[in-house]
C-alpha cells in the first residue's frame, strides 16, 4: 500500500462523509497498492475503510505478490462472491463505490442491503490520481520522450503508395525498440478525408498528394501513458488547408500559453475554441480540448467548456484542438502538459511547425 | 438492426416480464445492430423496447453509419447524458440493465427514479449471443483455422536462447500475414515454472532445456475470436512432466468426447477434473474447464462445476484443462468446440500429441 496516496484518498472520503469505499478500477488499485491485475470479467476490488481495516478481494486464479500489506480475501469461480464482499461491509453506513463498478456486482450488493446507501465516490480517488507526485511526473516525461522519438520514426515511413495500416502496423516494433512496453491506445493513422473523423482507425487507404497525414499515437512505459498528435501534409498543401493547420497550431499554442495554477480549465478550452471559431471553423472543432492522463490514457478530468476546475501543480492533461472538415481533411495537434508552480511544462518536444513530407 | 437476433432478445425479455432494456456492451450492440463503436469512457447504449420504439444513444463524437434503422439520440460531452436517457424510459416500468453498465451511469438513473426498478437482464442478450447462428459459426471456424496456422509458426520460433517476449512480439505480424485483424487477447507465452501461473504474461525469461513451452493465443477475424493453448517441451522431458502432459491431454479429449446436446456443462468439467484428480493433481487444476467465446473472447457462460446448463447446438466454448505446479511446470491444452446436433465439432486441428522441440 502506498500510504501517502491512500491517506489522500481517505481524507477526501472523510470530507464526503464516507467511511468505506469499494475500488474496482484496476489502475486505481495499482496506484494505491502497486499490484496490477487485469481481472477480465471477474471481481477484483480493494475495500478502503476509514478505520484502516482494508481488504483485498481476489479470485484464487489471480497471481498476486505474497505480501501486499493488506488482508486478502480469496474467493473461487464457484463462490457467491458478492455475498462474501457483503460480510466485510458496514451495513449501517453508506458505501462509496467506484464509478466503474458494474451492475452485475453493484445490484446484488443493493439487493442484499449490504450498505445503508450506495454513492459514487470515485472523485476521492480520481482527484488524488489527478495530482501527479514527483515519481509519476518523471515517468510521464520518459513516456512522452519515447513518443517524440517514435513520431520522428513514423514520419520516415511516409512514402508513395503506403497505406495507413502499413504504417500503423510498424509502430509497435518502433515503441518496443525505443524501450516502451506497448501501446497506450490503438494508434490512429489517417490520410486525407479520413482525418475528418477524429477517431478514424488505420485502414487500407493509400496516401495521395495533397493528403493530410495525421498520427495520434501513444505508448506505455513503466505503467504511464503518452499521447501525442501531429498532422503533416503530403507533397502539396492548398491555401485553405494551410489556414486550417495554422489555426489549429495557434489554438494549441495559445491554450498552452495560458496554463498556470489557478486558471479554470474551461478557459483553456475557450481560448483554443475562440481562435478556431473566429476563423469560422467553430462547428468543426467538435470535441473538448483535452483529457487527463497518467496510468490510464483517459483519466478522470477534462479540459472542456464545462469544467470550471482550476489548474493545479501536478495535473497532467492533453491540449488537442482540431478542425475536421467532412470529405476533405482533418488536423489535430496534441501535446501533454504538466502544470507547474508558475506555468506549465510541455512534455512533448516534437516540432509543431507545418511540414510538407515527400 | 438484425431483426432475427433482436426478436430473440425481446422474446427472452418478455419471458422475464421486462418491457425495456438498456444495453451497453459494445459487442452486444454490434451483435444486434451491426454497428461497432468503442465508446471509451463515454455513454453508448441501445434501448430496446417491447413496443419496438428502440433508441440509440450516441455521443456526437462517435462515427456511426448514416442509417442504422433505429432512431438516434445524440448528446455532446457537455450534456447531462443520463437526464436525456431518462426521458426515453418508461418511468413506471422496470428497466432491464446490461450487467456491464457502470455505477456512474446506473446510479444517476436510480437517483432520478427513471424506472420502477432496475434489474440485470443481461441473460436475455447473453443466452441469445451464446447460440451462434450459421454466419457466426463459419466466422468462428475461419478464426480458429488461422489460429492453428499461427501455432505452427510459433513453434518454428523456438530456439536456444530465445525469450518469451521475443516470441510473443512476433505473433501480431504472424496473425496479420495470415489474414487476421489482430489479437483476441494479449498472447501468453510461458517457459518452465512461469507456466505454473495460468495467466503469466511474456517476459524476458530465457528458454532452457527441460522447460515446458506454453502458448495460449488467439486472433480476431471479421469480429470473431479464436483462442487455443498448446504446451510443448524443450529438448528433454522428465517422466513426471510426461505424466502431467498426458493427463491434461486425456482430460481435454475425454471432456470433448462427452459433448452433445443435453449434456450438462458441469459434467464436462467433472469429466476432466476427475481424470486429473485421480492422478493426484486435482488442486493443481485451479480454474473452470472453459468459457464461451464469439464476438468477445470471454462471453457469458462457462463450463464449470456449478453450471448445470445443458449443451445446445450452436454453443461454442473452450475446453481447457490444465495442471499447474508452482516452481516447476504448467501444462494446458485448449480447443474451441461447437456443439452440433449430435455431438460436437472441434474448431482447432493443431495436434495434441506430446512434442519435444529443439
Amino acid at each position: 500500500m502506498n500510504k501517502n496516496r491512500a491517506d489522500r484518498v481517505l481524507a477526501a472520503l472523510r470530507d464526503m462523509g464516507i467511511s468505506q469505499m469499494l475500488i474496482v478500477d484496476p489502475m486505481s488499485i495499482y496506484y494505491l497498492t502497486g499490484v496490477y491485475n487485469d481481472p477480465h470479467e471477474r471481481f477484483f476490488a480493494l475495500l478502503l475503510k476509514a478505520d484502516g481495516d482494508h481488504k483485498f478481494f481476489l479470485n484464487n486464479l489471480f497471481t498476486i505478490p505474497q505480501d501486499v500489506g493488506i488482508e486478502k480475501v480469496w474467493y473461487s469461480d464457484t463462490d457467491p462472491v458478492m455475498g462474501i464482499v457483503a460480510k466485510y461491509l458496514t451495513k449501517d453506513a453508506a458505501l462509496g463505490v467506484d464509478k466503474d463498478i458494474k451492475a452485475r456486482f453493484l445490484l446484488p450488493l443493493m439487493n442484499m442491503n449490504a450498505a445503508a446507501a450506495f454513492v459514487n465516490t470515485s472523485l476521492a480517488v480520481d482527484t488524488t490520481r489527478g495530482m501527479k507526485d514527483e515519481e509519476e511526473r518523471e515517468k510521464m516525461r520518459v513516456a512522452s520522450d519515447i513518443n517524440d522519438k517514435a513520431m520522428a520514426k513514423l514520419k520516415e515511413l511516409v512514402h508513395e503508395g503506403v497505406t495507413e495500416k502499413e504504417i500503423a502496423d510498424q509502430l509497435l516494433k518502433i515503441y518496443l525498440e525505443l524501450g516502451a512496453d506497448g501501446f497506450s491506445f490503438d494508434p490512429l493513422v489517417a490520410f486525407g478525408a479520413n482525418a475528418a473523423d477524429p477517431h478514424h482507425g488505420p485502414d487500407n487507404t493509400v496516401l495521395k498528394e495533397g493528403d493530410v497525414i495525421l498520427f495520434d499515437v501513444g505508448c506505455i512505459k513503466d505503467g504511464y501513458c503518452s499521447d501525442m498528435t501531429r498532422s503533416f501534409y503530403y507533397k502539396t498543401i492548398t491555401d485553405e488547408h494551410k489556414e486550417v493547420y495554422e489555426t489549429v497550431r495557434k489554438a494549441n499554442e495559445a491554450a498552452i500559453a495560458k496554463i498556470k495554477p489557478g486558471v479554470p480549465l474551461c478557459e483553456l478550452d475557450l481560448t483554443a475554441r475562440n481562435l478556431i471559431t473566429e476563423k469560422g471553423w467553430g462547428p468543426n472543432f467538435n470535441h473538448r480540448l483535452g483529457h487527463f492522463i497518467g496510468l490510464s490514457c483517459h483519466e478522470f478530468g477534462d479540459v472542456s467548456s464545462v469544467n470550471k476546475q482550476e489548474a493545479k501543480p501536478g495535473m497532467i492533461f492533453s491540449i488537442e484542438p482540431g478542425i475536421y472538415i467532412t470529405g476533405d481533411t482533418g488536423v489535430r495537434i496534441e501535446d501533454l502538459v504538466l502544470v507547474t508552480e508558475d506555468g506549465c511544462e510541455v512534455l512533448n518536444h516534437f516540432p509543431k511547425t507545418l511540414e510538407i513530407l515527400g
